[in-house]
């Protein structure tokens, strides 16, 4: 029964591998593995609300809330207050974030990188395909995954 | 230089979408998306050092320490002090393991079925002859990662 499992033993794998890359890399920064795809994505939606984060990342509140305290803190982010909602806040990236934007997609392409000197280039473009398949599919989408 | 990221892109969303499955799935055991991993490794080597168990999920010593604590809280597991070295804690599982296992590897089956039903027969095929290449190649090893 236990065999049965591959595909989604290997991402796991992978992505275990990547994590522990990212937290060596990133920690010159105070930055966990935890915390640079909260990064990432302000870094292409700067000013948006915590709510709508958490929505990019698919993952849930609490998990945002506890990045987002610690990007805080290490002063890479500022929650301000919206004025039109005084409930909900904005999260804008601070100067500190902007001095390392380079170092982060830096790390991220070298990554990426790594990756594909393990395949041809033919076998790289067949192996995006097939993520990208899954990752489109509704499977990955939050709202199907509890059925 | 953003658009180059896919491959690691792709399996950090599939890897967080799995996440959020198995923690609603895993939910009612007590068991968070951050403890599962273990567990499963724990049903294929009862018995083994906490030492053995994070050489084998490939992460570092505190997060396998805060798993296992947890895992214990749950009553899943009993660290017990080994003879021949003091300082070192085998890890068993406990009945209340044992009684959940099948339901544990269902589920993880049940998310393997649904990722497989993205695609053709040889299409999943050829993704995890892929992923296997890449999981098997030195960049997945713990050595060689921090180069």
């Amino acid at each position: 029964m236990d065999c049965y499992q591959h595909i989604g033993k290997y991402i796991g794998e992978i992505h275990r591998a990547s994590c522990m890359y990212f937290g060596k890399k990133f920690s010159k920064f105070g930055i966990g593995a935890g915390q640079y795809l909260f990064l990432l994505n302000l870094y292409k939606n700067d000013g948006i609300t915590q709510e709508e984060l958490t929505e990019k990342v698919k993952l849930d509140k609490a998990t945002t809330a506890r990045a987002i305290k610690k990007l805080e803190d290490e002063g890479y982010v500022r929650r301000i207050k919206k004025e039109s909602d005084r409930r909900a806040y904005k999260l804008e990236l601070t100067e500190k974030a902007e001095q390392i934007k380079d170092d982060v997609y830096y790390i991220m392409n070298e990554w990426e990188s790594k990756i594909r000197k393990c395949f041809t280039d033919a076998e790289s473009q067949e192996l995006m395909n097939l993520l990208n398949k899954l990752s489109k599919s509704s499977l990955i989408n939050k709202e199907d995954v509890n059925e």
